[in-house]
């Protein structure tokens, strides 16, 4: 793929969504605090990113409110505070799991201050998550279905989910990397899968960080077709992480300086009480293609595992039935 | 490309070179003891790694002893002291710069304890590397030429270096990328030009980890014909570092326990007196084509610079004649 020179190019450049405050808020349990979301949000707009991701939408019916800061709920006065010096240039986002929401906590795109909602499901839940994005297309918005943890899907699981998202009316999907496991050429095989089984739709990528492939597949994507590329600044996200904006905006030709000054003042410090990034029991999920929750628990033990224990133990419970190599 | 499932598959299999020492050693002055050498060495055969590269080959004549361990000459007491119990599948190589090696230096393979020298020197320095690498061929050896900095190599310098390697008698050509600043579609096209200017000549790889591409485009050159592949256990390296041992040997299918061991005993520890991996300096220089000096003078200092100053200085003083995208 050749890269445009400037994210500015054209009609059919990729266009980059940042979802820092979302992905990032599973570490510290979304309790950033309107500067510092205001902070990203200038950041990203100087920076010429498309979309903000600033949170989940849920349902306090299904998620307990405990703990967690505005940005799991996203109530549209939080919204609304925040986006009140918004530049027009960058849109919002909010992302909605399947069966943590109801249709009631949304209301009509002309109400609301997000422009998208991208809704998070597993591939067997592909019915229910085509029901409530269609239902946010007809509510006006723009509309997303991100499938998660795809490389755990079997190739039968997959082309049905496949065939009843072509079906639908719900005009972007995703390729989501939920476990960082996935090579180049695997994500060069599924996105054609996608392109050849959806065909008229927007393909996004979101890709984690677990082998450091995630900018490499991320440009694998593109160069695939997929035109909606998600990113996180400085990579922040659970665990291993996402990929890190800075590193797609250099490779798109952007301008990653509004991006240093906030990885700088922000986010180095954040870092130093949050840790994310490549570390040893990330990778080892990922290479095995498991859920990250194992890694994640190591990390967090006073004593950590034996490596080679956390590796031997994940690699006894079995590959998903997913991906084969 | 599909990876093998074991590195002990075929004779096509790639084979993979650990530079830990040599290349880590670029943070620490080579003074490794013999201990955490031969505790590298152990992991390295076990993990079933075909060449582990020990070191420089340095004349004192040219580089001073001050403050460097022994890793730094590889002179043939130390490394016989190392190799005595040497696992027979493990293969050792040292790195000889152009310009601070004498063919004094050079004992004739049967006396000495490694199998290959790595000549490396710069595009411009290619006929005196061929000249001292086909004196090591002469001698005995294993040889290869590593042109460094490839990517600051404008085309006709390149189109000459490999015609002169091309009709040199040295049976292996590295695609290095000193800068750490190729994209993968980079890769493919030059490892595509290496494979049609070298015919019947090895290609190999080395990847430094700026812009967190460093397996992505270790792959990259696989599938495009190197089968000579460099890491480091954990990425150690100077500066963003290399590509990760144990992501190369999960990706080939290898046993990544032995890895594991050593990177929880040894590497993590070490990780916190010396400083390696992705941090914004390095991945700036890489971003904008640059040697890595500025990034590594920055991360030096007590008091960073601003990162968008780093960012603009550098930018202002021009990408080097060599890519363009």
């Amino acid at each position: 793929m050749t890269a445009p020179t400037s994210l500015s190019d054209g009609v059919t450049r990729p266009r980059v969504l940042d979802c820092t405050i979302r992905d990032g808020g599973l570490i510290n349990g979304w309790r950033f605090d309107d500067g510092f979301v205001r902070r990203v949000m200038h950041a990203l707009a100087s920076a010429g990113v498309d979309y903000m991701e600033v949170g989940y939408r849920s349902s306090a019916k299904y998620v307990s409110p405990a703990g967690c800061g505005a940005w799991r709920f996203c109530h549209e006065d939080d919204l609304r505070r925040i986006a009140a010096d918004l530049e027009p240039e960058l849109k919002l986002s909010v992302m909605a799991d399947v069966g943590r929401v109801e249709l009631a906590d949304i209301c009509p795109r002309r109400q609301s201050a997000v422009q998208m909602i991208r809704v998070a499901c597993y591939a067997a839940q592909v019915e229910q998550g085509i029901e409530l994005a269609e239902r946010c297309v007809d509510l006006g918005y723009e509309a997303t279905i991100n499938v998660m943890a795809i490389s755990s899907v079997g190739p039968p699981e997959l082309a049905k989910a496949l065939e009843l998202l072509g079906r639908s009316s719900v005009p972007t999907v995703y390729l989501v990397d939920s476990y960082g496991a996935l090579y180049p050429e695997q994500v060069r095989a599924l996105i054609g899968q996608y392109a050849s089984s959806l065909p008229g739709k927007q393909l996004g990528v979101h890709i984690h960080n677990n082998l450091q492939l995630a900018l490499a597949n991320t440009i694998e994507a593109a160069s695939g077709g997929a035109t909606l590329l998600d990113a996180t600044i400085y990579g922040m996200g659970r665990g291993a992480g996402n990929c890190p904006l800075e590193l797609l905006l250099a490779f798109l030709g952007g301008d990653v300086r509004p991006i240093l000054d906030v990885i700088q003042d922000v986010f180095l410090p954040l870092q130093r009480e949050l840790r994310w990034g490549y570390h040893a029991p990330h990778m080892i999920t990922g290479a095995l293609n498991q859920h990250p929750r194992r890694g994640l628990e190591a990390m967090a033990q006073e004593s950590p595992p034996r490596l080679r224990q956390l590796y031997e133990e994940l690699r006894a419970s079995g590959a998903p039935s997913g991906l084969t190599r």
